[in-house]
């Protein structure tokens, strides 16, 4: 479909202006991108615990690029429009020590190796237990070059985007980076097959997926200083959900309270172990704001569908 | 309908244990509670600007009750099941100094009335711009007095409820709340026509309401230590949205720079005032919580559903 394609091995693990791009594009073209998963390959479907311990966190959250788009020029704004997010056969979830929400109250390594059902776009969480997931793949890494001289991490969002791993970013809809360096210098990666709003765990359904999006440059967009995006027209989904919230006078404590709470509770009424739900959690629970101005308190929820525990109760 | 009421001179200005119930049910019973609006009838359907300079602050938000539940003991949890909301046929809006989240960014008061809908179930924005918000009527303080002795301001919400301002609290909705004291000591109040996740400007259309709630004593959930709640089935509706996000490694400046380039493209796109901007998205934008873990920066997101913009464009 595309004219254009980026390689897994063309990839770099720092946002970096000096980095060659690996391919030339005019705007609105089209390319398609094979990215490996967030561990770089270091994970596979034949992975165990062991895995996490022996990750070598440098070759983390590579993405592939660069592209250079023509006319791209500092001050502009870059549209990208996700035409699809093609996942594989199999993806991971893990706890890694150190990362994460709770990552204190979890210090041990675990790792959750899923089937993913491409044909039916979904991937069971416990098949006897009747939770099912559905796919809704995205990539966790999208952004451009920075305008200031440097190598920087992959592993945090900026804004010219990168580390986003914002769940809205699916097939059919479309993201506004703004421009800091001539031809933009695209990149894309980290291949999420489903996650929730926060990505409490630390990681989603990581996945290596094949992205197709169209690049144009934009003149018109100047107020573009951060990301932005329009999300696509979802098929009508009423939906009910469990709810937990934090109230504390710290936004991240309160999250961390909420997704305690939501933890305790999978435990409580569906029989999960504390991992498997703060894993849940990460996948399909959205962490949302729900009140940021009557101080001295905020209320942070987390937001679980029921929809996704298919046994009747 | 119910065989219980509450009336809108019932009511009280902390969470005090020491307050005595102006009603006592058995649980299980259903109480209708007509509440005056957040500024316990400072402002009316003809007020100005100049009533927000005269507030007199001591006065707002007041709650209705409180009811004493027979049986509840601390330790045990309130249902509260959401039977029906029914707003007046006017609101009002406000900016009020010292108060929202851009508080130093709009020190000046502002007001705007709104004209409710009852029949249809919205409130035009702005008509000639074809600006309309449909209505999903909620108390904005739900909660049940502290175990600690003492006058709690009704401003901040606490675990035990209060000021939750949390827009999923509609009619068909359960409210789960710890309880603290003997009776548990239910009140309610603040009616909100609608609102946006965060209420950013610090206020949603404010609107007295009649609230009926059916109250039920839990002794089989000790997990709930902070409210939870499941939310109403509602209506499928396919959305689109126009989202902003904030960068930053402070949560609350991200959810400030989420805002404020919200307001920004409101100006640029919709030709709104930036008052009028940053009401819309107290009222109708929902601020999210995207990622929480990829330290050290955090992405909060402002959205804005496509469909309250009715002119096409």
């Amino acid at each position: 479909m595309s004219i254009h394609s980026v390689k897994r091995h063309q990839n770099h693990l720092a946002w970096d202006n000096s980095i060659a791009p690996v391919l030339h594009i005019q705007s609105g073209e089209t390319v398609t991108f094979d990215c490996l998963d967030a561990s770089n390959g270091q994970l596979t479907a034949e992975s165990s615990v062991a895995s996490i311990r022996g990750l070598v966190f440098s070759q983390l959250d590579q993405v592939c690029g660069p592209v250079h788009i023509s006319g791209a020029q500092p001050g502009d704004t870059l549209q990208v429009d996700i035409i699809s997010v093609e996942t594989a056969d199999w993806g991971w979830t893990a706890l890694i020590p150190g990362f994460g929400l709770l990552h204190d109250e979890y210090p041990d390594p675990a790792l959750k190796i899923w089937k993913i059902d491409r044909a039916g776009q979904f991937a069971w969480f416990d098949e006897e237990k009747g939770i099912k997931i559905p796919l809704r793949p995205f990539p966790g890494e999208i952004g451009v070059a920075p305008g200031k001289d440097g190598a920087f991490s992959t592993i945090p969002p900026y804004k010219t985007g990168g580390n986003l791993d914002t769940k809205y970013l699916s097939s059919g809809s479309t993201v506004y980076l703004p421009i800091e360096v001539k031809g933009a210098l695209f990149s894309i990666g980290d291949g999420h097959g489903a996650q929730g709003d926060g990505e409490v765990c630390g990681t989603a359904i990581e996945t290596p997926v094949k992205a197709t999006v169209r690049l144009t440059v934009r003149k018109d967009k100047p107020y573009v200083k951060a990301p932005h995006f329009v999300t696509a027209r979802a098929a009508a989904s009423p939906e009910e959900y469990y709810c937990t919230t934090g109230v504390d006078q710290d936004i991240r404590e309160a999250s961390r309270a909420a997704v305690r709470d939501m933890i305790e509770y999978l435990g409580v009424e569906h029989h999960l172990s504390k991992v498997e739900a703060y894993m849940l959690c990460s996948v399909a629970g959205d962490l949302r704001m729900h009140e940021v101005v009557d101080m001295p308190n905020y209320v942070i929820g987390l937001m679980l569908p029921k929809s996704i525990f298919t046994n009747a109760s």
